[in-house]
């Protein structure tokens, strides 16, 4: 098959941003279908016909399938690449850092940013924002002391892992997080951002 | 190594419930240590030293390493076992899955059984379990229409997702939520349960 990979996403979504920077360093081809998501488009019927769950990314391959879940996509595109981890036990630690992102940071950090920057911060969203706090902080201070032992999320590789967390920590604060108490984590986003085939993700 | 695995779970919880539905399935030797959430030892220091996330279950390896999220050990577990999907794309539609239950059904379904038969469906939480309604039977509605066209989760044949999605779905009822309009996921639910290696979840 000589078709390129078919990407649907909404440049603003860091869930999206996280497939653009795997393809970026892996230099994988891939066409962009912009969505926007707050013009319903994740929710037409022929949005859900690709995918269900009405969620974007969305991967489309050659052959005609497609692959939802931004962590899963970036799984099947690294596949045995030393960016998927090191081994078995090293592939399951990348893993457990995916869904830590998406159980443990992405509801938070992630939800907050879209409701202050997207939604445009509404009064009557204001302590359903307020009870992301903890557990956005939680979350951080769990990446934290990862970070002062390890030079990377997963150990000391940069992996799939660092590209998930990294997609919304680096732009936590358009959610109201502030990371002046966690220099280990800014250290690690200076690091990301170094690398030479680092794209920044769009600004809308 | 000689020496067993070591799985740290509370026994009420689904997410630790995979971990035994797939050693069973596998005859995976284990032992179990309890630790009682509600009682709070999943945030003692000695815990967080193991899993800063503060969470069960975890994984302790023989040699002294530790794996946390449940669908991360399920993957570790099975590794290339066909219960992990079948080569590189099915792979990743069991991954697909995975993150699906960890970020558009557990969060609704798992929450809210916690909420009532945990927490004794307190009044001032009443709201909350109110609001999760909704993405619970949006959760049971995108697994209906996979398995109106498929026999499991990630195709036809069953796979760690249909672990995963098993655990609270077949509770889903203490959780408030009625499968009465959702036939397929109640045959798949029987199908699960006539395996020959199938263990049934500890009622507490």
């Amino acid at each position: 098959m000589t078709e390129k990979l078919k990407v649907y996403g909404d440049s603003r979504s860091g869930n999206c941003y996280k497939i653009q920077m795997l393809c970026a360093e892996l230099a994988i081809p891939y066409t962009w279908q912009e969505v926007d998501i707050l013009a319903g488009e994740s929710r037409t019927p022929q949005f859900l016909a690709m995918n269900p769950n009405g969620r974007v990314p969305l991967l489309a391959l050659p052959d005609g399938t497609y692959l939802a879940e931004s962590n899963a996509i970036l799984c099947y595109l690294a596949d045995s690449n030393a960016l998927a981890g090191p081994g078995r036990f090293g592939r399951a630690q990348v893993l457990q850092w995916l869904f830590f992102e998406q159980y443990s940071h992405e509801p938070y950090i992630a939800t907050s940013r879209f409701i202050i920057r997207y939604l445009g911060n509404p009064p009557e969203r204001q302590a359903d924002l307020e009870s992301k706090k903890k557990g956005g902080y939680a979350a951080l201070g769990v990446m934290e002391r990862q970070l002062l032992n390890n030079a990377y999320m997963a150990g000391e590789n940069f992996s799939i892992a660092d590209i998930a967390l990294f997609a919304y920590t680096h732009v936590s604060d358009e959610g109201g997080f502030d990371l002046a108490n966690y220099p280990a984590i800014r250290a690690w986003i200076r690091t990301i951002e170094r690398r030479p085939k680092f794209v920044a993700m769009t600004t809308v």
